[in-house]
């Protein structure tokens, strides 16, 4: 070896070697981070005003570095290039989305997960941590189906079987669910091995069936389309059924479809349950579609991954009655449980049906062996359990509650509010902590009320580019921030309108801020470039009227 | 609301709240878990030599805590419960699974990362973030296919395409890549709208084919048979071919097999090599598969999950030659790319192939928009991709090519040693950084050598019982460690044997420590307990003695 390289070894081993106390290399980019950290997060949701197209001019070097960088280089980049022009998702004005401020214990606790490095997928990397993913699982799934302390003690910490099974977020758990639903539909019977040993091809012809189809209402998340492509269902085989004018699910239809596809030869394998849909936050009759499920004698899964928590507030939990009847729930952690980015969990009812897609490899994951991994659908996995233990246990069931009890009158409240402003529009109401509304100043929402169809539609179309333009450049200043996504409500007759989308689960977004935010619509409103639309809206307006005159 | 419920509120907000400066509680749990988790790992592996069962008692309760607990509690907790009992993956005498130490800038700036909190699913929750994640694809993609710069400039940031796709770990790499390659081959076509659509059933019956298969070596994955069970083709499907001596793919095998599936009404859906088997270490003959898969007209996936950044090594690259012809390839940032648990990509030869399993929704990823999430199997998914980043930008091309370089010479002296020691026996040379060997003292292995093949057999078991013993032991003792698992060595005619696997990956693993881990063994060997299994094999021993005279 050259003088040369060795010392780049040399160079390298220091790199991966722990300093006994932090050097002041490190020492500083740690302070200096986070004190540029905390004073960008406060400012701005968005620092620079750049768009992205300019952004991604300092993205596009493809070749990987030859030689090494400074460390002290690269944090400078990463505080001028990425901090600076990221999103401040925890900002109390970034309404638009499932993000929130996070407990700060979360920081500390994280940097220790990252530390320890643990792999869940088997004991020999985890040891601790496979117990307390454990504990995490059975905790959640007592919140859901409140067994009794003979049940948990006797599955908890059981080899064979498992409560639930963590992953890195909620389509992974939906696909889990629905996978597991899969496979138990078609088991080993007589001759026929199985769906997961034979394929679905196979399984179609033992059942003597043209396809396996699962519902659920149009307001579904989009993930159910992944799993049944995935699965090798077909999209044609996920139903969206329609919803009453609360975003649940129409159960007359849903009832109505299970059995007309029954009668086209196919199998219903699975109901989806909604607590907490993505974009309006309602709740689907649990209660209701346990019943159907349990008459058709198919899996029932409830995709919780927003509204899980509910579950916490002694309040609002009826909201949620029947979810402890669902063969499987999804919880996303890192939404209302206020953990970072990447954990969720799916809950299964019977600690047995996850057996349905269990699997084992001759260097991990041996029969017998406690190896989380041999009933998870990924491999390597970090201890994220952790921070959702400390989040039950520091917070507890009551600071949740307080948290979810909070969310929901604060969104009532912003209802109230957008419903008392002359210029705007609630369009779904919240049953949760999610609404949705547009401008629509109430002049025009009276024209609208008398207005023939044709012409509705008309204004409709003007108002859609009108809360597509705000919406964009809301974003752009970066002072506040809502999303915007398109519903059918019923008052339109199903016609396809563009909404602002609020989310209200972050604690520290006050009135002052939810006023702010309408304010600026206002002030965005009534800029030049809307002027165009406003005045065609008028002209309809006054169209309408004088035909009301003629008549 | 009550005083009581006005103060616990109050608390809560306070948790949600970045300090401004750390206060004296944050600041003192973030420094005692510092020190401890220093001091801790660097005296054990595990520090508390506890049975699992006997841990799993402190996790058995399962109802969620009404009442928050104080931080400082919970920081006790965490360290004498958790970090405690936690595994030292990053320990030099570790050498056990594919773990190793961290370079040091990885813990600062996950924690921004974390602070951060970004989501990768859609631009309006990761803006910078979203261009960084391609432009990290986009390296990543070139170090495999090294297209010319013109096209990455074309594709990098287009946002109807994608050069790869980031992910929580290498098993949804590989689903990644087959349901793509699934999807493509059952793609629309006339009056078929294509398997996402319709589904396998569908797809099949217009392939007018029986099934679709996947071929690879038994050395491949266990996500490989998970793979195939969710995408409904069936582990019998999956067709596991033999290896040489090298624990490489048997080409005339993987050829006869192709043939043999075609002559049963059959689709080779997609060939699997591997460049590094997770069990042994080696790469498939990829070129020749290639080959192959260009003849029958299918998919080609690389699993590079561990051995991909071999191809930063000027010296080792050779060894992955064919890579590039690959459609798609797996790689682990968690593994060698030296990045925290819970990072993975899969990259394409053609940008244009993630078309196959595009999907989108009405609140984001929508048509034209650059969101991520229109092309990857999770959904909402933290910014891992900075940590890549920082590794290719820190550590450099050159950097890890010294890393790849060492290991493999680590692996191959190791070797040497195991050949050279009188009480081992190497069970599979290292073609990368991975071997196999066991304790098998010469005088047996003469004896072996010379044995009828019933005589070897009975050997062996004793063999596997002395290896699982001396295995478990060294794990329980907690000073260093090595893993286990089962392969089927030509020299033994097929027979299954257990066997010690070693990786070495860990730049701080000295030849000192590999010295000490072949010492403990002996040292273990020579214990109470194996001496029954010992007084066996010296019974055995002397009656071939008495059998070879009496010839």
């Amino acid at each position: 070896m050259t003088d040369n390289a060795q010392a780049n070894l040399k160079n390298l081993y220091r790199i991966f070697t722990i300093p006994e106390a932090p050097d002041s290399t490190l020492g500083s980019i740690d302070q200096a981070i986070t004190d540029n950290l905390a004073g960008f997060l406060q400012e701005h949701i968005v620092a620079l005003e750049r768009d992205l197209e300019e952004i991604e001019r300092d993205f596009v070097d493809t070749a990987i570095p030859e030689q090494p960088t400074f460390v002290s280089d690269y944090t400078e980049f990463v505080k001028k290039k990425l901090v600076a022009q990221s999103v401040h998702t925890a900002s109390p004005g970034f309404i638009g989305h499932m993000t929130s401020a996070m407990p700060y214990f979360m920081l500390p606790l994280s940097r220790i997960m990252i530390a320890l490095n643990q792999n869940l997928v088997k004991v020999e990397t985890s040891k601790v941590f496979t117990p307390l993913e454990r504990q995490v699982l059975a905790m959640l799934n007592r919140l859901i189906y409140n067994h009794d302390d003979a049940f948990y003690q006797r599955w908890i910490h059981d080899s064979q079987s498992a409560l639930g099974a963590f992953c890195s977020g909620g389509t992974i758990a939906n696909i889990t669910a629905l996978w597991t639903a899969r496979n138990q539909l078609c088991g080993p019977d007589g001759d026929f091995q199985g769906i997961a040993q034979e394929g679905l091809f196979a399984a179609l012809k033992h059942l003597n069936c043209e396809g396996l189809v699962v519902l659920a209402s149009r307001r579904g998340h989009y993930s159910l389309g992944k799993a049944v492509d995935l699965l090798g269902l077909g999209r044609d085989n996920l139903i969206a059924v329609d919803t009453d004018d609360n975003s649940r699910v129409d159960m007359r239809q849903l009832r109505n479809h299970c059995y007309r596809v029954q009668n086209e030869g196919k199998r219903v394998m699975a109901l989806v349950g909604i607590a907490g849909t993505t974009e309006t936050g309602n709740v689907d009759p649990l209660e209701e579609m346990a019943d159907l499920a349990e008459e058709l004698g198919c899996h029932f899964h409830v995709d919780a991954a927003w509204g899980g928590p509910t579950l916490f507030s002694e309040t609002h939990r009826w909201r949620l009655r029947g979810i402890e009847r669902a063969d499987s729930v999804t919880i996303d952690a890192h939404k209302q449980l206020y953990v970072p980015m990447g954990a969720g969990m799916v809950l299964f009812k019977d600690p047995a049906a996850l057996s349905a897609i269990e699997h084992h490899a001759a260097y991990i994951l041996r029969h017998g062996s406690k190896d989380l991994g041999s009933h998870t659908l990924e491999g390597s996995r970090p201890g994220k359990a952790l921070l959702v233990h400390a989040g039950l246990s520091i917070i507890g069931r009551r600071g949740y509650e307080l948290l979810i009890d909070q969310g929901i009158a604060r969104a009532q409240g912003f209802a109230d509010r957008i419903v008392a402003h002359d210029d705007f529009e609630l369009v779904t109401p919240p049953e949760l902590n999610i609404l949705t509304y547009r401008y629509n100043p109430s002049w025009l929402q009276r024209v609208m009320a008398q207005a023939p169809e044709e012409t509705v539609k008309e204004i409709n179309i003007l108002l859609d580019q009108i809360t597509q333009m705000i919406q964009k450049e809301q974003r752009e200043a970066g002072k506040t921030f809502v999303s915007r996504t398109r519903l059918e409500p019923a008052r339109y007759h199903g016609e396809t309108i563009t909404v602002f989308r609020v989310v209200l689960a972050n604690p520290l977004t006050s009135d002052d801020i939810l006023d702010a935010v309408l304010q600026e619509q206002c002030e965005l409103a009534r800029q030049e470039s809307l002027r165009d639309c406003f005045d065609q809206l008028r002209q309809i307006a006054a169209g309408c009227r004088v035909e009301r005159l003629a008549l």
